[in-house]
């Protein structure tokens, strides 16, 4: 993305030390003498992209931006949707087996109310509403950022299907951001089951600074942000996130360059 | 935030130098051992907030959170609102002379219509029109993120107020988030005017990591965002975020501590 100069590598290396590799990024040049000057403190140079690269090197995990979206119990279904054979799929998700159904809901909270929050499939053994930060002010009603499934002591809310409704007693969440991988993926990413990746956009050049992995072999690799962090990261699903550290700690204190002046 | 352990600095050691300085988050406890670890090893261990640490460390500053507004000229101000005397102050903002105005108006887009947006005063050279990139998507139009006032080549929009109706060439942004600061402030954080920062929010663990430095010596400690990136790091006004590093250069790899286990 710039034109390195020894002068700017000189900046650098007066305020940090230069590791034993230099990397390159997409785009990257470097002047002559920003060359001898990294050849001459025997510093490589990484070509971005290049098997020389170590493992974390430019990994890139694709997002999947989440709308609202409800998860029922056939019990519940049933109360909203009345004797049905069940939920119909609109289109499949990501994951192997989740689908969006054709059937949606209103959520009504204490200021306010939502029309047409899409139900995703299969069936859960309970029942779980995922909101915005955003839609939280719609609704009058602010619940804690949460894994999926961990929804002991959240708010309830009021959905209202074609043929009823039901008052929850908890299930109300904002989706903490996670990261489904295949053991194969976390191999390659170098991490296990409940690490904390750090990953960066370069849309909005935002990072997200504790990522769950949550890992299991017929996971499809997908980063899952809500609507509020896509659009604070300018990130549409299909776009890239870097990964730029695991566990609170970054792979490298400098992330890439800025143009010398 | 977290009982630091032995075992956990041999962690950390086993896959970094540890600095000499050993800094303490807010709530942090060392157990005798690794107290004595740190000790052994010449590694001063620095109290959150000492005198001791670092210029830089545990820097915070305060959060704006800015919903969407319009900065009017004085000739457009009378074709939405008439002859009349000019604009009226609701509220003073952050920054001395800034204030929310009483008036209103509504902004119009291809696809939507948001109404009761709020004209920010004084008068401006330009008039230009802020929204998150949520209102995009209810508008039908998404801007490109800007510093406020850069509107060469951005989308236009229909203004429209009691009295009449503008419809602007240019000047629809997504702000750019951006910190004011006056010069006494640009020498603690040692940073200086167009200097890019990188805060972090401990809420919901985002990092910004280009926030542009705007320094002069009127203005008021204040980071600015919009309300998508408020919601995404579970920021409000009044909040703080951490100062991590400057330039794309992280002050260290590392980002506190996660529980030992």
């Amino acid at each position: 993305m710039a034109l390195i100069t020894e002068k700017f590598l000189r900046n650098i290396m007066a305020q940090q030390k230069l590791s034993k590799e230099f990397l390159l990024q997409e785009g990257d040049k470097l002047t002559p003498s920003a060359k001898d000057f990294l050849m001459d403190r025997k510093i490589s140079i990484v070509q971005p992209g290049s098997s020389e690269s170590a493992p974390h090197l430019r990994l890139t995990i694709p997002v999947g931006v989440s709308n609202r979206h409800v998860h029922l119990t056939e019990k519940h279904f049933h109360v909203l949707f009345g004797e049905t054979e069940g939920v119909t799929e609109l289109r499949p998700l990501s994951q192997p087996g989740q689908f969006a159904a054709r059937e949606t809901v209103t959520i009504v909270g204490p200021s306010g109310v939502i029309r047409n929050v899409r139900i995703l499939g299969p069936f859960r053994g309970l029942t779980q509403v995922e909101i915005s930060r955003t839609d939280g002010f719609t609704l009058g009603i602010h619940p804690q950022v949460r894994l999926s499934g961990s929804i002991d002591g959240t708010p309830g809310i009021t959905l209202v299907g074609p043929e009823g409704a039901v008052t929850l007693q908890e299930g109300l969440i904002v989706a903490k951001n996670h990261v489904h991988m295949s053991g194969a993926d976390a191999q390659r990413f170098d991490v296990k089951h409940g690490d904390s990746l750090m990953l960066g956009s370069e849309e909005r050049r935002v990072i997200f600074q504790d990522v769950i992995v949550r890992v299991k072999d017929s996971y499809i690799l997908d980063f899952h942000v809500d609507q509020d962090e896509a659009n604070a990261a300018g990130l549409s699903t299909g776009d890239r996130v870097v990964v730029l550290g695991k566990n609170r700690r970054f792979y490298s204190p400098y992330l890439g360059v800025l143009p010398d002046g």
